[in-house]
Order: C-alpha cells, then sequence, then structure tokens
C-alpha cells in the first residue's frame, strides 16, 4: 500500500494530500518539502547544505531530487519562502533536471539569480515574483504568501488551499514587534486564518530548544551604538551577507556616528548593491567608498563592513586577522564586532580569527561577550503563538535535528494540538493527509543527498567518500607485484631495482616495490617497508601456480597479509590496493 | 641574549628565574610549565590534547620534550595538580624518556599508574605521594601543596618558593562554598601566602570569558533529584568518568531512590572501582550490581552509570543510542542524563547520540535544556577572588586560547594588578622573572607537539599529516607508465591488456594504466580517466629520449600535466603519484 502512494498516488484519488521533506527533518539546512495531490505537485523550498568535517573534500550536498525527476509532468512550481542559502541554494542545480515556473518575492528572486547565471540556467528559468499578499493556483493547490520577519526582508509563509482544507508552512520566521523595515509577521493574516481553520500547521523547529521569545532585531542597535560611542579607530563589522537588515542597522550607525561606509567580501558588495538598487537597503551613495581608498581618511572616519562571519578560510574577515588583506589591515586599538551566530562546527575557526584578531591588538565583540547578535528564528513562546494564532487541527515540525523536532512537537502539545495529531516525521517519508487524518508512512528510497565536489556536475559517490575518509585516517599503501606473465613466478630479483626514495619509484622487471602517501615517513621506517615487502612477497611463494596466474587472488592474497601485517605491527588500517604488472 | 638564557640559562645565575610554557599557553589541554633556576628545574603538569576534526587520522597529542630531554640532568621532578587527562595524560610518553620523581596527591597518582602500567613504564616510575599542605624541597625550589576545589577530588595548586619570591601555579580550580567532599579550596592559606607577598601569580583562564560564579557542585543535586522523581523506568546517567563528586551525588541519589546501581563503560567502571577502594567515593557495595544483571530488576529499580557524555563513537552511551550494546538497552519511557559539558566540536556527535535516543523513545536531559552540569573551572568574578587573595606583583593567565588569556589580563587589571606587570606568554615563550620584572622572551623552537597515530611510538611527521589533509580532500591518483628500459618509449600497445575495473587492475607490458582512490568513482568516469591516459602518452610522447631516460623527469612532467589536467576539467587536485616501470 506503500508502495502504491509512493509510485502512482493512487491514494490521493480521494482529495488526500501526499506531502514529503527531502530535506530538513532530521537535519539544518537542505529544506524541500514536496505536497502533491492526484494530479498536481508542488514544492516549497530548494535549499543545499554545507558538509561538516566528516565529509572530508565534498563542497556542497544538495537533496536528491529523483522522486521530483519522476514526477515532473505534475509539477506544478516551486516556491520560494526567503533568499537564504539553506531554501533556495539548490536551485540552479534543480533547475539543470527540471523546467518548472518558479515563485518567489522580489529580493529572493534577486538574490536567486546571481547562482542561476554561474550555472548557466537562468536564460531558460521561469521566474514569478510575487509579493506577500498574492495568491497563485497551482492545479489543486492555491498558494497564498504571508509576509514574515527574519533576518533577511521580503520573506514569507505559504497557505496552501487544498481540496482537503488549508495547510500553512511558515518557512522561517520570528515575531517582532518593532522589524527594522517596520514590516511585521502578518499576524492578522495569520489570526484569521486561525479562525477560518487550518488543517495543519508545518512550522520552523529550529530554536524549539530555546526557552522564552527572540528579541527584536533593533535590540542590537544600541549595544553597538555604545561600541561606535567608544571606538576612536577603526570599526570592523562582520555579519551574514544577507542579513540585510543588520546591516542597514549598521549602515544607519556609521551615519550617525559620522563614519563613511567601505564594504570587503564578494557577497557582501554584491549584496549590498543588489538590496540598495530594489530598495531593501537604505544607503546614501556618497557614504560609501571603495575599500580600497579607506587607508586615505582617518580611522575613526571609516566603518568597514566585512565577510567572514564564521572564519571562513578565505574570507575578509580571515584575510583581515592573518594580515593577509590586499588593502586593509586591522591596527592595535581598532575595533572588530563580529554580529553572527557562531554555528555549532564553526567555533574552531573562528576562535583561530578572533585570536589572531587579538594578536593585532583589536578589542573583538561577538555574541559571546556582548549583545552584539540576536537569531532570526522565533523560540519556544514564539512557536507556541504561531500555533496559537493558526490553531492547526495537525501539526508537523520541520527545520532541525530529530531533537528539535522532538521539542517542538512538546511545545505543540503544551498549547493544546491534541498528541495524536502531532506527528513527527524525517526527510523521504511520506505525511499522508486526510481531511480527518495524517499519518506518517516509512521511507522508500524517496529522498537522499547529493555530495558534490567542485563543480556541480562532479558528484561523489558514496564509496568515494567513504575512501576519502578511509584515506585521511591512515593513508594509502600501494604494493607493486611485478610476475611472469608465463610462470606467475616472481622474477629474478631485478637488475638496477631503483633505491631512490619512494617519491621516485622506478621499477624495472621483477620485486615488489611499496609506496605510500599520508601513511608512514618513508624515510625514517625502511625497515617497516621491508619488512612489508617480505610479507608480500612470502604470500604469494605460498600460491600454487594457478593462484598466481589469477589477478584477484593474488590481489586479496596480499591485500589480506598486509592488512594484519600493519594492523598487528601499527594498529593501522591504511587503503592497500595492490597493482600486479605481469612482464 | 635570547639565546644563551635559552641554551645555558646563564641569566638565571642572579637567583631569576625562567618560566617556559611547553603546552597550554594558546590553546585548551596540553598543559606543561617548566620553572627553572640556574642549577634547578621542575616540571608542573604533563597533559595531552585530543586533536580537532582538521588532524585526520591523529590519536593523541603529546608536548614535545626535548627542551626537557636537553636539560635532563637538572630536573628535580613532575609535580602535577590533579588527575585529569589534560594534566597528566602525557606522564607515561615522558617518564619513557626521562627518569625523573613525580609528585602528587593520592588519587591523582592511582589514576596516572593506569596508563603508566599499559606503557610498561611503572616498574621504574618513580611516584611520590604528597597530600595537600605538604612541601617538597626540590633544589632552588619549594613546591607546597595547596587544595583547591575541581571536578575531580584531590587536586591543588602549587606555591613555589624560589630565591626571588613565591609563584603560586593555580592548576585548574573553583571556589565552591560547599564542595560535595567538605574539602574547600584552601582560601585561608591562600590569603596568608597574599599577605606574605606573591612575586607572581600563574592561574587558569578556562572560563575568563564567563562573567559572574561558577556555582557550587551541589547545584545540580536539586534538579537531578526532581529527574528521579519523575523517571518511572530506568535511568541512565552519563559524565565524565573522572567527575567523581558527580558521581558521588548519583551514588547518593540512588541510594535515596532506591535504585540499585550498575556501571558501564571501562574508565568509569576502573575509576569507581580505583575511588572507592581509596575512599573518594563512598558506595555501599550491596547496591552496585554487574550491568549485565541490570535486566534481571524492574526499570525503577536500577539506575546505570555510563560513559560517552561527548558522543565518543565506541562509549557505553553511543552503544545504547544505536541499540548496540551488549547487554543494556534503552526503551520508551527510559531518561538519560547527560550531565557534563558539551565541548565544542563534539556537538555533533553528540547531537547524533541524543537523536537516536529520542527515536528509542527516552526522555533526554543535557545542560541546554536543564541544569544538571555545571563548570569545575572559576569564571570571571572566581578568577578576581583568586587574584585578590593573592595580591600578585605579576600575573600570567593560563590554560586557554589566547582570547582567554586576553580576558583573563583584563580581569586582572580590573582588580589593580598593573598593566605593565600583566604579561601574556604562550607555549615556548620564554618568561623571564627576577625579583621585580618580567619579560617574555621569543620562541627558540622549545615548544612543539607531537602526533601519535595507534601506538605511541608512531609519532607522525607533519609531512604525512599533510598527505592525509590532501587526500582526504580529493584522493589520490596513481598513473603507471610501462617504458622500455632501453629506449624509454612507450611500447606497443600490450597485448590482453586487463580490462577489468581498476580495483583489479592487472598490467602487461606497456601502456598507461591509471588507478585511484576516493577521487573519482571509476565505474562512471571512463570517459575522464581515458582522457587522463591520453594526456600522460602525449606529454610523454613530447618528452626527448634523454627525458625519457630521467625517471624523476618523467614523473615530474606526468605530474604537472595531469594536476593541470584535472584542475580544469574538474577543479579538483588529488595527489597525483605517477609510477614509472621499465621493462
Amino acid at each position: 500500500m506503500t508502495d502504491s502512494i509512493l509510485n502512482n498516488n493512487k491514494e490521493n484519488g480521494d482529495g488526500s494530500v501526499s506531502i514529503v521533506p527531502l530535506g530538513g527533518l532530521g537535519e539544518f539546512g537542505l529544506n524541500m518539502m514536496v505536497y502533491e495531490t492526484e494530479d498536481d505537485l508542488i514544492v516549497i523550498d530548494t535549499g543545499f547544505m554545507l558538509p561538516g568535517s566528516d565529509m572530508p573534500g565534498v563542497d556542497l550536498i544538495f537533496p536528491d531530487i529523483r522522486y521530483l525527476v519522476e514526477r515532473q509532468e505534475k509539477i506544478r512550481g516551486i516556491l520560494l519562502t526567503h533568499g537564504h542559502e539553506d531554501h533556495i541554494g539548490a536551485l540552479a542545480y534543480i533547475l539543470r533536471q527540471l523546467d518548472v515556473p518558479v515563485y518567489g518575492t522580489q529580493l529572493t528572486l534577486a538574490i536567486a539569480r546571481g547562482r542561476l547565471r554561474e550555472y548557466g540556467v537562468l536564460g531558460k528559468a521561469q521566474l514569478n515574483t510575487i509579493a506577500p499578499g498574492d495568491t497563485v493556483e497551482l492545479g489543486d493547490f492555491t498558494a497564498e504568501f504571508i509576509h514574515v520577519a527574519h533576518s533577511i526582508p521580503d520573506s514569507v509563509a505559504i497557505a496552501l488551499q487544498t481540496p482537503i482544507g488549508v495547510i500553512v508552512h511558515t518557512g522561517d520566521f520570528k515575531f517582532d514587534m518593532t522589524p527594522v523595515d517596520g514590516k511585521l509577521t502578518d499576524i492578522q493574516r495569520l489570526a484569521r486564518l486561525g479562525a477560518e481553520g487550518v488543517l495543519m500547521l508545518i512550522s520552523d523547529s529550529t530554536n524549539a530548544e530555546r526557552p522564552g521569545q527572540i528579541p527584536s532585531e533593533q535590540s542590537i542597535y544600541s549595544p553597538i551604538d555604545g561600541i561606535f560611542q567608544n571606538t576612536e579607530q577603526r570599526l570592523f563589522l562582520s555579519t551574514f551577507s544577507s542579513s540585510l537588515h543588520r546591516i542597514q542597522q549598521f549602515i544607519d550607525l556609521a551615519n550617525k556616528h559620522r563614519r563613511l561606509i567601505a564594504v570587503t567580501g564578494r557577497s557582501l558588495i554584491n549584496n549590498v548593491r543588489t538590496a540598495s538598487e530594489l530598495g531593501y537597503l537604505n544607503v546614501n551613495p556618497d557614504y560609501l567608498i571603495d575599500a580600497r581608498d579607506a587607508s586615505m581618511f582617518q580611522p575613526h572616519e571609516v566603518m568597514i563592513l566585512s565577510t567572514g562571519s564564521q572564519g571562513e578560510p578565505r574570507s575578509a574577515l580571515t584575510l583581515l586577522a592573518f594580515d593577509n588583506h590586499p588593502f586593509l589591515n586591522v591596527e592595535p586599538g581598532d575595533t572588530v564586532v563580529i554580529s553572527a551566530r557562531i554555528i555549532p562546527g564553526n567555533e574552531k575557526a573562528i576562535g583561530h580569527v578572533v585570536n589572531h584578531l587579538l594578536k593585532r591588538g583589536a578589542k573583538i565583540y561577538h555574541e559571546r561577550n556582548a549583545n552584539v547578535h540576536v537569531s532570526g528564528h522565533g523560540a519556544s513562546e514564539d512557536l507556541k503563538l504561531m500555533i496559537n494564532l493558526l490553531r492547526p487541527k495537525f501539526f508537523i515540525p520541520m527545520h532541525g535535528e530529530y531533537q528539535n523536532l522532538v521539542r517542538h512537537a512538546e511545545l505543540a502539545e503544551s498549547v493544546g494540538v491534541p498528541k495524536e495529531n502531532i506527528n513527527i516525521a524525517e526527510d523521504g517519508e511520506l505525511i499522508y493527509l486526510t481531511a480527518d487524518s495524517c499519518e506518517v508512512l516509512g521511507r522508500e528510497g524517496r529522498s537522499g543527498r547529493v555530495f558534490v565536489d567542485g563543480k556541480p556536475e562532479f558528484e561523489l559517490e558514496d564509496i568515494v567518500l567513504r575512501d576519502r575518509i578511509q584515506l585521511s585516517e591512515d593513508g594509502i599503501v600501494v604494493p607493486i607485484i611485478v610476475l611472469h606473465s608465463d610462470t606467475g613466478a616472481n622474477p629474478d630479483a631485478a637488475e638496477g631495482l631503483s633505491s631512490a626514495a619512494p617519491s621516485h619509484t622506478a621499477l624495472n622487471t621483477g620485486e615488489i616495490e611499496i609506496i605510500s602517501r599520508g601513511f608512514v615517513y618513508m624515510d625514517e621506517s625502511e625497515k617497516l617497508i621491508e619488512k612489508a615487502k617480505e610479507v608480500t612477497r612470502d604470500v604469494i611463494a605460498k600460491m600454487s601456480d594457478e593462484q598466481k596466474h589469477e589477478t584477484e587472488t593474488v590481489q586479496d592474497g596480499v591485500r589480506g597479509a598486509l592488512r594484519r601485517f600493519f594492523s598487528k605491527q601499527m594498529q593501522r588500517t591504511p587503503l592497500i590496493f595492490p597493482v600486479v604488472m605481469r612482464v
């Protein structure tokens, strides 16, 4: 039965809706949700994820979209909630494979365009600009876009009218009673939806574990104003390049304190330009200077906006910390404000940058020692308010690891959603929703992740990733075995076998050579390698002529013998990759 | 001048003291400090450090002790402040190279003995048990051991009487007005030392960035008591195996709530046994059961103490989370308390364990959602109290990254230590102290780190580590080139060249083969590999006969051509390791 739902959605014939999270339920990032009836399918958000340090050599992670490719004829559109990469970063990757219309607000699409251009799909992309309050009909679904406050302007929640009732998908949101751009989360509309009846709420769990309320974005204005007042030299401010409300406040403070504004870092320069052109940033161009000219002014006359709040290796702030920036530098007495969340996993990199800025004599402010950052995601009380406004019959938490989803489910229960109407689902599960029931059905290979290294056309197989992890643990050993092609025996010891260091191995006919990388320092491990050659020679000598003729048998034998040898001698398990040559 | 101080300490002839941090100033862990006069040298602490994820395949990091080996005739002793691994973990490694007496409290030495036995140096180790209040003469130094409260019992600070005055080295400490074992940080003695005059204070900076005071260890008793009261099924408690005050409170609560105690995890079993035998844990053996027998009792009759508070892969709690524990399991309705700090860098691993425990239906408490942990390191106000008690002339912050040291220096200034008498030093720098001056001299290769993979005799060279990092980023490519030994030309295309998958490569004479691991999935990259072979063939074809005879020239040419090819085609830079064979 599950299968038939998956494969042809016959079960949706009664007007039911299938909801399939392709990412973001069970992890942070990769946000992508499918809503599907018998005839129509829409997608909300197309996010990517940045890999952790347990995935060496992976640059990006995209959701696996085979589920969509198989259903492309019924896809009526991709709806974007806002312009953060964990919600739009996979759009270009997806539009390479699918020709479907995209709906998003002006700023969201402006940010998406950059990457679409880069990936060469901007020309064919069908981008439809919507505004909060707009309604779009997409087959069985009517999508209504509702403004929400978040750390990036022009963010929306989406209310989906479906044949069985209204589903509200919040996207990322907070309740900010004094937003920087004056645009509230549309609590009026949400309350009216709640009064009219909401069948299901699917809501952001990012901060479900945080008690209380998230303060207004404006709450950082006064602390940073104080920093401006106490800074007599240069002032560097770093935040995410998409945090435009934050950047607006920095600009307002620069105006107040009569500092000119220089911007460094590519993404920040692009976003400031785009957002100013579209009116999302209010900046007097007379006060903007080229960062190259910053040194022409007195230190107290300049504020520098910089990328690098997460300690990214090639970012402007990192270059400044290590005095590698092409035309700016941090001097003793300067002040640096890192106005962003310290994302778990980045603590070491950020700490490294902070340590080096301190060594340059700068004064540093960050979220751990000053009120210079506030989250864009509602905390427990905000999440309860959202549920109380909408009063949904069914509830599903999204955006977060399992523990965040569990906590959000507890919050929903605490404000009166019946426990049996709350479900925790994870990527690839199918949420089968009717007017009076909600059931979570098992995974059927619907979801997955695509690992990308370098260009997006170079997807990595799991096996390559596993090899990399093993390579990074203990390196690789390549025994090269030369056998007579007729006898299968080891030829006589070679004349003129190269005695050069293994990095310059040259083999003549005969003999066994062992090369390695990332395993041991060969110059100091001659004995070990000699012993390993002996082990290799011994295991081959014990083989019958028939066995010696089977390349795989020789390889398996050598691999096993060396694996045991290195494990016993050194408690290490390098990748062992025997090459058999026949002469 | 710096050099002569380093090399023969002539400059200490006037009774001055040189202080050399060999670890722990500029990082967390690796704590080790040298105090040295013209004739005598003592070492305080011998810690190790666990590697970050940026050091693949490294198991442990030890301080480089060449500075000590060169001076072994003047070493009068190693003094240990307490039994945590970041203070004693390198002792066995050091005693393999140096025969020197060791001084520590009963519990500290009991914990150290385990590893000394494991490393085969227990027999020759000269272990001297001291008690708080004791004084030991070590040449020019007289060391007085002063009790301090910390997360492990039997911790001491050390006051060193030297020819020029008293130096106080705090070790790790907190001020706990109601310690679990009733033993206060000896504020009386510290105050008296302050009254008599302290030349220099060297103090723990771990929590310098935390405002306020660290609460008493007993502050977690009541919240965990509440968890006991609300738990009807099994209760799992996880903490560091050395956190004996914490474990004592768990045991007391188990007694109060009539639960038997089962212990799982090797280090915890060892420490509970050792500490009970020595009287540091008060546990009624009648209430201890073998974890194997836990299932014989009702869920509410058992408390299980478990290792794994940091999500360590093979720890008991991780095995429980993934239902791999040999004889225990977590059932829906069970409760798990992780009563430990979530150490930065371990968040992902701990989150993984928490997610899976939640999926098993357990209720989880940890420091982020309940008051189940309190630090063993004093925060800002505690650090100020230590400085005010001792009123030192000079001040050096230790134990922490640069940012923590800077913050601690600011705290010292805020309570009246003259700014010019406060110095920030880092590993390997030499702190040159006289009765009325303190100067920090540059690094001269005095300090360093030793990376250990597997057994401690397998130290890793930097180059091996760098190779591993590159291997993990993009894998390895091994082109195998077979040339005629006389002509240097490519032989004719080989008969019978194996067409097997690259993992089963067999080469006959002639041809070029390319094998790789961790680079691309070979089965799907045939075209790419064919093109790479062409590139290889082309670069060799363009070489003169003379060049072809030079193995290194062939290798360099092939490496360069393939590097450019892969970089341009795929933006990747695998390790390229050409093997040249001559037939």
